[in-house]
């Protein structure tokens, strides 16, 4: 009963605004203090930076440990996997890192930490979790777009790895470069590099630009149609407390009924 | 009373499509007197167009106090924000500037005082306050976009720093050079200097591309279905003239109603 | 009578459809004309496609002369604005050209020749017709859009033309410098250099960049809405046959009238 | 019967689930070796791949024979389109080419063997059907906007083509040359070299960035709403187990019948 009546306590807390306030507030504190690392700072500075670094993970820790024990059945808080996201990144940032390597990654981990904002503020939970969603009917537009891509680059690898290796190389680095020309960015010095070889070649950027830009086009249209779908689901749910057209059809289907009765008590009169 | 009649005339005036058409010349009139001072001109020319400006500045100041003086209860005159912002502008201009600094800040408010054709122009206030309506549901997006250009660019300034501190120096600079990044300006040389050191920061920058492009994408289909949703709330608004589904249902009711009574009476007669 | 005789010859001669093709034909073969002429050709060539070309101007203006007798009423011929165009065009290729400057613009008449395709084919005639008519309905975000463009080039003119006359030195060069970084072209090279002088421009460049992104967005969605919207309009013109709500309600207030009567019967009977 | 009974095991295995997923698997397999070519690799790696690539070959043929004789009317094989492709492709890959010339080709034919992904996975042959029934309608958009091409091509090669010969030498060169401005990509590079000569030449340059920015938002709109259409049209369709309003109008004009036969009885009873 004591462990129920401080479950409870843990629960009130967790659910507290301005629990939750100072929570986002620590963890804005936490991008701050990430943000400054980045600068050029005095010994001192540093060492104070390292403090409050040290002073933030054990915030996040007890936040960690209070919603743990806020949760009515311990299994539930691991079915989340906001909990398991948050729980991963404040019990790497517990881990001590000394050498120059481990260090390193500390300071990404660190940097994780940022995205805390998303799994703490739920609106942006649902904005994330409903971009997800948007994600899987993507995913044949993806893979016809990567076939495209894959062609091309072989092609590309194929014909011009003589031409110019550090565009086109190997099948890989032709990948990248064909990104750089879905981007537009400095295309031209591509193609006109090798046009002076295969004169005819500006068909192979053409094409590649026609085909990407078509199936990102048809990605967009894809995202928009299915948002106004839902869009139009929800607001033929919300017409609902009209009677609909079949209701009506059974209203009048009743009258004929009665009417008929009506008719027929009369002729039994007659 | 006498005050009354004035303040009646000045509304009159204030109405008047003349009287606004006569502003409206005089903004456009300030613009290009604002865009003639920009070219080399021979003294006496700037002369003129100097004495041209405290002209515009006394028609303006005028026109305001016109404006005022037609406002039935003083008080409102300042809850309207476009007022204020007139207002604001216009006193800003009288104030005599001769110092060389200051001087610059007054020729920065003569350029503001072309925004006042947004507030002269109705349909242009219209249109402004629709965008700016626009902007809170776009406020979660914006957030989130912000997470990953930080996130982005702390990952940035502690790898690249020392690749290219003028790139990538401190975060702020860095979150400078992904915005150029989502543009697409020249951006692959920006990663193949990272590439020479870190032969998969390629990895950083297309992650990055599409985060971004999602995101974007995102707040342009927001904005689409949220106007088409307000579109078709109008459209349905205006088929109210026709009675609803509920309506017949009502009528439908009322007809079983008459039925049974005259069953009822029928049935009383036998 | 024979006048009456030959009009209707001749308006026959305009529908028929080889008549349209074989036109068609022409305005193609004119437009390869018009290309082959800007390779370095022999002056044979040249001189054989000088009388190609001549020999098109006399199809062209034979054509227009039998669309002209083909219509009933000859003023009705020129309320048409593709007839106006198309004879503007034909006759002023009549005009004999030899000095170099009118050689030059009686070329480029020619080459206005190929926009005859638009003239007598009707669906990029419809098409075009589309686009225009979607034009006034930008006309307000245009204009917002040239405010914004303008506060900003004042603004640059007066800050940045010392840094670099050639891309800010008066208000026209800095709406062309502005309407490339609106277009991310080489925007960032711009940003730099002005960067190098005011530490804090970069906030001009990338508010610039929100807000015309913001306002070009504007533009988009107000285009897509107008267009689904009278689509819808079709739609509902469509569904007219079947009876509206209203007409349903009228019934059944006809209904409700006999069964009324009915009853009053009844009692009567009574 | 022996033949028929052959026939159906081939059927069987065609539509086995297995047996596609092994074609799947092969096809990548394949891809992933034509990418592996394009790297410097030892010569036994090279000749390991040749026997691969030979190996695959003879699966392939196995597969489109299995198919064929799978089939029940042998006619109806080739009646589909992508039947007709893959043995194109397997059967031009039998061809033994030895000489350079044709190394290269047959090269090039391995390559397009990754299309066939597309030919074995429904969803993309889907998706692809989708995207070339998209195509038709927007025919006449691409016209104009070749249209639009076409004379700005001709009026650059015209005026320019001494400016810069590399860029505006031709017509043909020229198209290159608006479609790399069309891109944005160094386009101002483009029109600062003509404004030497030409100073209104960026008129040339803004007008066919609007005019093809213009024609090109229109292409976005076509594909959209006749996205959004098509949609519409599917959910009336599954609306149609609701009873339509002519429905409920024949059923109350029933009801009317009803009512005034029960009015004429009761009339003939008084």
């Amino acid at each position: 009963m004591n462990t129920s009546g401080l479950q409870k306590r843990f629960l009130e807390l967790r659910s507290n605004k301005a629990f939750e306030l100072f929570v986002v507030f620590v963890i804005i504190f936490s991008a701050i203090v990430v943000g400054a690392k980045t600068y050029d700072l005095p010994p001192i500075m540093l060492e104070s930076l390292s403090w409050l670094d040290s002073f933030i993970t054990m915030i996040f820790l007890v936040e960690i440990v209070i919603r743990f024990l806020g949760e009515e059945r311990k299994r539930d808080f691991f079915k989340g996997g906001w909990n398991i996201f948050d729980t991963l990144i404040v019990v790497a940032s517990l881990v001590p890192v000394d050498e120059s390597e481990m260090a390193f990654i500390g300071r990404l981990l660190r940097i994780f930490r940022v995205l805390r904002m998303v799994s703490i503020i739920p609106e942006l939970r649902v904005l994330l979790n409903s971009l997800l969603l948007a994600l899987p009917q993507l995913g044949y537009v993806m893979l016809l777009m990567f076939i495209i891509f894959y062609i091309y680059a072989a092609i590309g690898a194929t014909l011009f790895a003589s031409i110019n290796p550090e565009l086109w190389g190997d099948i890989s680095i032709s990948l990248l470069t064909l990104f750089r020309v879905m981007t537009f960015e400095d295309w031209t010095d591509v193609m006109y590099e090798t046009m002076a070889v295969y004169r005819m070649s500006w068909i192979y950027y053409l094409t590649f630009i026609f085909l990407t830009a078509f199936a990102f086009l048809n990605m967009v249209i894809g995202i928009v149609v299915s948002v106004i779908e839902k869009e139009n689901a929800k607001e033929a749910a919300e017409h609902s407390t009209e009677p609909s057209r079949s209701d009506l059809h059974a209203e009048i289907q009743e009258l004929k009924q009665m009417i008929a009765e009506l008719s027929q008590s009369q002729k039994g009169q007659a």
